[in-house]
């Protein structure tokens, strides 16, 4: 039983009739988009700013267990008060400065990790200087482990106790578009800092800063087993470095559109479920354009050679840490041949006629471990749900995008 | 003495008449991008591809000497035969597999890094099966160090002994666009080879496969200092992780116009000479869509607020690590007042006419450390080069990208 397809975020002021609106249309917001958060990062230095937010009686943290969030439905987020979280993250975390926190830095000490989320300003409460209101959100990781397992099993007997889960899986699909926005960036934050205890630069452990938003490599480490506290130099410690910070993949995704316009290619790999294909997608290399990346990967894949190729939107993807850039690329009159051969990743790919196309949209959309909906006939062609940005850039391809149609 | 500025490259098959470009005007190929080489990325696991390309006489390296290039001027690369290098990466590193490099893997010994880059399909000669040709290119990392030293000092000898030497800073920025993409490819995968010795996940020293595209973290490490071959568990050896694939930052870069579409805010910081403005950018953040991390960023940065946000084109940036995605966004009526105290990251931004940015654009742009051309007076604004993102996004909106002009 497929849970309800969630509606999608809004577009940022849709009201607003620019020039850019009249020219492009209206833009395309797709899901684990539009978080009603203010993040304002420029504060996350700021640990009076942090203790006050995290102290506030407004402020709203949710729980992770193991990377799974506190749910009290499958369409809903729990939310738990200062008070719950505080047997396992302390009175004050953030009590102290950053440099002093990594002055008396200890690899033995184990620290629940925090992620300040940001301001939800549509609600007052809670204010700091002249310009920063909303209730703030922040994550915490309440995995039973280390030093907190006791205090973090008492929380979760207790939550559970009032019918409240940790979700399992990919079940976060069906929030709200403005929950999964905020469980989306607490996800991506708490899986990279789990993701990378160690600096890869010098193979020292890292220490969580910036409210979960940076990670650094300590000069000193005061932990009783270590021999020397004063650690050998390391590159990350002098100027900035990218391996101080959360890590986004770019994967290009494409809708590919044939020549004169009338057929979409679609591919399909062992995993789908029978009928279901989708749009071709990768990882973006180094040093490549997104445009680039789009031919490489349609090539390697189909074997079908790319002329022009249009960026449409964007999607955050939490699983783990991906950025999905959506495009629609044009064929080449005589690049329009499959040829499955050169890397194997898929099992099929066709070019699927417009019609064809607009009938799945209507009734063979679905999760891909769902049913297909009630009008859904055996052997037609199942697409990916709205919630996916493929199903963004087909529909977008099949209402004229490519073939200069008024564009909304 | 500013180098001449070298042209941009072609996008790809401008000659093709397709519905999307005629709908959304010509690819804006930016600096970077626009590659002649075919990556084939399926073939790196291929040691015997690997092998038999790396030997063609046909084949090129480029030579890097701390992540500088080997040049014949300021506007040419160099290249190097496979006698050349031999002596340093040895008669054949791709002699075994890499199942049996990594089960030998041994880290007291240096291997200097090499990367497959590509085959240039323009060039016969080489041929891999049916589907394959091209001359190959490698890149070598020709640092003296280690076991190296020594033939690697011979190596850099022998070549400054015929003119050659090995770029000072960024003046790459002057190759012509095909030799600049190559050499964007080559920098971005040293230098992230570089930059990760260590597993971020386990601590441990990882070694380089793929041909430079991967690292992978060896159960076993044979070296004799080590009492005990086996390592602990790591979990990137169990499904796929992202720490072993090479990193790309994704950045959004941003032309902001006016709700009337006259105006173009521009913003400059310390470092930049008198006069001198570009767009705003910044780091896309986990879990937020191009879009809003344009609409953050120039929050943050300048207090103005952002309806719709179109994206126009992407950019490589090898320094170390980003894909620049350049947007152009509008503002809100009532969110067009400047305020820099958010972010401290500005020194001044300011809204521009168009007339005065047409003027910079005419006689007024350069490279931040060069003199500007000949027609320029000063105390006129000063604009970033063709060569950078920054320039095309504000040429975009000068020519009407936002106000409904024709697109072309």
């Amino acid at each position: 039983m497929p849970l309800p397809q969630p509606a999608l975020p809004e577009p940022a002021h849709p009201n607003v009739d620019s020039m850019l609106s009249r020219k492009f249309g209206k833009e395309v917001a797709n899901y684990f988009s539009g978080s009603p958060l203010n993040r304002v990062s420029f504060l996350r230095p700021d640990h009076a700013f942090l203790s006050q937010a995290l102290k506030h009686p407004s402020t709203s943290f949710i729980l992770f267990n193991k990377l799974e969030p506190l749910i009290k439905s499958g369409t809903e987020l729990a939310y738990a008060n200062f008070n719950e979280v505080q047997p396992i993250i302390g009175t004050d975390p953030f009590e102290k400065t950053e440099a002093d926190v990594i002055k008396e830095y200890n690899s033995s000490t184990y620290v629940p990790q925090i992620v300040f989320l940001g301001l939800d300003e549509r609600k007052e409460g809670f204010q700091y200087k002249d310009h920063y209101k909303g209730q703030p959100y922040f994550a915490v990781d309440v995995t039973p482990k280390e030093s907190v397992t006791a205090a973090a099993e008492a929380l979760i007997k207790d939550v559970e106790g009032r019918g409240l889960s940790f979700s399992k899986g990919r079940m976060h699909l069906s929030l709200p578009a403005q929950e999964a926005a905020i469980y989306a960036e607490a996800r991506h934050l708490l899986d990279w800092n789990a993701r990378n205890p160690f600096c890869a630069s010098c193979g020292y452990p890292t220490l969580s800063v910036n409210a979960g938003f940076k990670r650094t490599c300590p000069p000193r480490d005061i932990a009783p087993s270590i021999a020397t506290p004063d650690r050998p130099p390391c590159v990350t410690r002098t100027g900035i470095s990218n391996l101080s910070f959360p890590r986004t993949d770019p994967t290009v995704i494409m809708a590919v559109v044939s020549a004169d316009g009338q057929r979409i290619l679609l591919g399909r790999n062992k995993r789908f479920p029978p009928y279901w294909f989708s749009t071709l997608a990768g990882f973006l290399e180094p040093a490549e354009s997104v445009e680039e990346a789009v031919r490489r990967e349609v090539w390697e894949e189909s074997g079908i050679h790319l002329g022009r190729v249009v960026i449409h939107s964007t999607q955050p993807w939490p699983y783990p840490a991906n950025l999905m850039i959506g495009a629609i690329g044009q064929a080449i009159p005589d690049g329009e041949k499959i040829h499955l051969g050169h890397d194997a990743e898929l099992e099929d790919a066709r070019w699927f006629g417009a019609e064809e196309v607009r009938e799945a949209l209507q009734v063979g959309t679905s999760g891909i471990g769902e049913d297909a909906g009630p009008g859904y006939k055996e052997g037609g062609l199942r697409l990916p749900p709205k919630t996916a940005i493929a199903n963004q850039l087909i529909t977008a391809v099949v209402e004229g995008f490519a073939t200069g149609a008024p564009s909304l």
